[in-house]
């Protein structure tokens, strides 16, 4: 599972924290219902979670659709907007769980956050 | 549900967000087995999630079992240690959800991370 934090925005630490764990939840129990999502394997290796970042929304945007072409899940937090951002500002994407090279694949010249 | 972080580790914002992500999964697991856990009141309200900084590991382990008898799930994340701190290092305490009044009592007088 990958979580890309939007840089364009400089969410504080604590906010980044909260933002990916949000992508995590949303993406584990999407993960958990699909039979196919490789969810066990991911659950049993120990849940295996990168934090990367990417410019701005549109780079976010460009590699959603990549990773959903591969057929790997993916979900954009919203925050609710009360602090630092506008309500609805799209913060994280997450991208899996699923297999290591198919992951790479698409967020690989990402750098870690 | 709160994320208390480990402050003396001085991880870097990364591997930070990371491990609350960790603890985020493992609660929101725990509580959707349990019928009396609040999940899907957590949930229907916006699965709220707030990151504290805790000064050490005895204040955590304080903080723990403060929750823990207050009736509130509890997690540690122990990390793998593959990068920033040995195998089997203790690096964030997740509790609840519940009702913030009850969580509050427990986690008010800590700084947001």
């Amino acid at each position: 599972m990958v979580l890309v934090v939007r840089g364009e925005l400089r969410l504080t630490p604590g906010k980044v924290a909260v933002q990916v764990a949000h992508a995590a939840v949303m993406l584990s129990e999407l993960a958990a219902k699909r039979p196919s999502s490789g969810y066990e394997t991911w659950r049993a290796e120990g849940q295996k979670k990168i934090a990367l970042i990417a410019a701005n929304l549109g780079e976010m945007e460009t590699l959603q659709r990549a990773a959903r072409a591969k057929g790997l899940a993916t979900v954009f937090v919203e925050d609710a907007g009360l602090t630092e951002v506008p309500p609805g500002t799209r913060t994280v994407l997450g991208i899996g769980p699923g297999p290591s090279e198919i992951v790479d694949s698409v967020t690989g010249q990402l750098a870690l956050l």
